[in-house]
Order: C-alpha cells, then sequence, then structure tokens
C-alpha cells in the first residue's frame, strides 16, 4: 500500500505534466500569460512523452495507476490551465461574465472528456487503436498557447473557438490518433520554437506559434466538416 | 458511445463539485481569497453529497465512470484550488517561493493519493470498508479554508499544516471514515456557517471556521499520534 510500490517512471512524467500545468495556472493568477502559454504548451510535451515511456519501458499498468495519475494530470493542464488562461487573456471582453462561462464549459467538458476516455480504454468493444471518440483534450492547450501567442490573439475568437473545442471534447466525432516518433520530435520541436521565440528570435516572432494555431485549427476542423459532407452526401464514408 | 449515457445523477453533483473548485481558482486570480475559501469549502459538500446520492439512488457504476468524474473534479476543488489559494495569500511570506513549493507538494501529492485510492477501490484486497490509507484529500480544502476564515490566519503555520497534510495524504497511516447521514448534515450546517459570519452574523463572526478548523486538525493530528504512540509502546493496538 506504500504509495512508491506503484510509481513507474511514465509517472514521473506526467508528475512533470500536472506540474507544469499548475505553474501555467499560478503564472495567469501572476498576471504572466505568455509564460502561463508556455508552461501549458510545455506540459502538451510531458503529456506525449509519458506515453511513449511507459510503451517503450512496457511496464504493464496492471492497477491502473498510470492511467488515473495520466488524467489527473491531464485535467490540470488541459481543463484548469487553459480555462483559467481564457477567462484571464479575455477579461476585458465587451459582454461581461462570458468568459467564465466559456471557462467552465471547458473545465466540465474536459473532465467528462477525461472520464469517458477512461472507461472506453477499459471496455472491451474498444474503438480502433489509430482513432480518439472525440476531439483529445491537449489540443485545449495547445489552440489557445499557440494563439495567444501567435501575435494575431483576439478575444472574440478566442471565445468561439474553445467553446467549439469543448463541445467537440464531448461530441463522437471520430479523431485520428498519430503516434510516429517523427511526428512527436516535429511536434516538441515546434511547440519548443513557439516558446521560445518572444525573447530569442525576434526576426520570426510568431511563426512557430502561428504555424502551430493553423496545424490545430486544421486538425480540429478536418473530422468534423469531412463528417457534415459526409452526411450531406448520404453515402460518404462517414456516414453513422 | 454518447456521452450522456454514462452520466448519472451523482456525476451531475460531481460536475457542481469541480465547478465550485474552479469558481475558487477564478476568485484567487482576481484576488478574492475569502470568497474563494467559501466556494472551496462549498466543494466538499457536494463532494460528500455525490458519494451519498450515489448509494441512494443505487445506480451501479459499472464502468467507473462515475469514480472517474469523481476524482477528476476533486483534483481541481482539493489540490489545484487549495494549492493556488495557499501560494496566493502567503505570497509576502519572508522566505520566497517557499509558497510555490508547498502549494505544487499539495497537487503532486493530491493526485498520488487519488490514483492510489481508485487503485485500491478496484482491488480484492480492499482495505476494510470503515478506513480510509492516508488522509482523505478533502482534508485540504477544509483546514485551509477553515484556518484562512477563522481570523487567526499565519502564513508559516498554514505552510506547515498544508505541507504536513500533503505528506499525511500518501501516506499509509489509516484514518477513520465516517459516513452517517447525521454527521453529513451536521458537517453541512458547519461549513456554511463558516461561509457566512463574515457578512451576516457579525458577532460571533469566526466562531464557525475556528471550531471547523479544530475538528478538522483533531481529525489529521490523532491517528498519526496515536501510531507514533503504539510504535513507542511496541504492543499498541496500531503497530503494522
Amino acid at each position: 500500500m506504500n504509495i512508491w510500490h506503484y510509481v513507474a517512471v511514465a509517472d514521473l512524467i506526467s508528475i512533470l505534466n500536472a506540474s507544469f500545468g499548475f505553474i501555467s495556472v499560478l503564472m495567469v493568477t501572476g498576471g504572466y500569460l505568455i509564460l502561463a502559454s508556455d508552461f501549458m504548451l510545455l506540459a502538451v510535451i510531458f503529456d506525449s512523452l509519458d506515453g511513449w515511456v511507459a510503451r517503450r519501458t512496457e511496464e504493464v499498468d496492471v492497477t491502473s495507476f498510470g492511467k488515473n495519475m495520466d488524467s489527473l494530470s491531464d485535467v490540470i493542464s488541459f481543463s484548469v490551465a487553459p480555462g483559467l488562461l481564457l477567462y484571464s487573456a479575455c477579461s476585458s471582453f465587451s459582454v461581461p461574465n462570458i468568459n467564465i462561462l466559456v471557462a467552465l464549459l471547458i473545465v466540465i467538458c474536459g473532465i467528462l472528456r477525461l472520464s469517458r476516455f477512461n472507461v472506453l480504454a477499459d471496455s472491451t468493444d474498444v474503438p480502433s487503436e489509430d482513432k480518439f471518440v472525440g476531439l483529445p483534450i491537449p489540443i485545449t492547450a495547445l489552440i489557445l498557447g499557440s494563439f495567444y501567442l501567435s501575435g494575431m490573439f483576439r478575444m472574440d475568437l478566442a471565445l468561439i473557438i474553445m467553446a467549439l473545442v469543448a463541445v467537440l471534447m464531448i461530441s463522437t466525432v471520430d479523431y485520428p490518433k498519430y503516434k510516429g516518433v517523427k511526428l512527436m520530435i516535429g511536434g516538441g520541436v515546434l511547440i519548443i520554437a513557439t516558446c521560445l521565440p518572444q525573447y530569442i528570435l525576434s526576426s520570426i516572432a510568431y511563426l512557430p506559434a502561428k504555424l502551430l494555431f493553423i496545424f490545430t485549427t486544421i486538425y480540429v476542423l478536418i473530422m468534423p466538416l469531412m463528417e457534415f459532407y459526409g452526411k450531406l452526401h448520404k453515402s460518404g464514408p462517414n456516414v453513422r
């Protein structure tokens, strides 16, 4: 029952994920929204790293301790942190309290999304290995963090995008799952570049953030648009 | 796979728990620490209510969706919210950054505690029904919220108490589990009274908060002290 009996290497990376998410929350509270975006984006790297390490070390998560650590870290980094950042970044929006409502929506849809994910992972009729049911939760951090750092942040657009992201998380829209190491490294480099430019690379500042924002937006939109197109034409491959 | 297929009445109360926890976080960010304490304490009521409703409605949580919703809400209300409140309430403490470290400790020990709880709840060698392994997590909100509202809040004491609470959460010390309806109602009334006095009952202001703080402190300390006493006398009933 000693707690360290359960803790695997991957769980230490989950702890880093949660810590970066919580430091992002501290940064918002201190008014450092750029740093908050950076920490939230770096948490995404640790989140994809812990799954990768778990597969590499072949530690079998018999007790589901690792799965619990993973989702409890995710709710901090990808629900509370982006919700609070959105609330704070949109605090001067013309319609009062809309920022509170959308922030709450992100938190509530986040815990619903994580709970369903864990149930589906346990069930025997698991959806195929290469897809997610509903938009995966780290997208909240990727899209909001990159948008905030892109130099083209707008409160109205941010609120609309994040409300849409929250609803797509609890939808039944299928999203492709990419596990390749090359993509993970490429994504990691792009995230780190997004966190750097405003301090170091002033000549190409905002470019990595803009790229990251555009890639993420395409990922968010393409599947629902394909389903919609499929439904319009009745015989499309994505009709349910 | 539609998410509403899984959601039971108890889960709606978990959502209220998470929402109050998140509003507590928003209040800290706005600098309203008294309101933040109130919302955090009220989240404790919803947390005990969701377990009670789940037992009364006899909804069987076959898929563990409810258990996931419960712990994901708890991490917001009883790890992130108290961690952030402590950080903010102790921001002018003489030793710099100690507030960040203790806040991080609460978050990390919180996710470890919740993960172990879920593993033990699943396992066949469940500890007896009437005890918890390690200090239960809502104590973080009860002790910090009541201390902050008691009129005798001190930064140094708060940091020491919360570091101790964090470590006791991941310890193997057994804590008694009280499920009685009368105790739940009594506790709920005391929590509500704690949240009211500073605005309404100025004559007895701080009294409910002081009572709640003292009861919680006794609960936190009595079990480790008994174990320590038992170990000293080698034949004590709590020796392992």
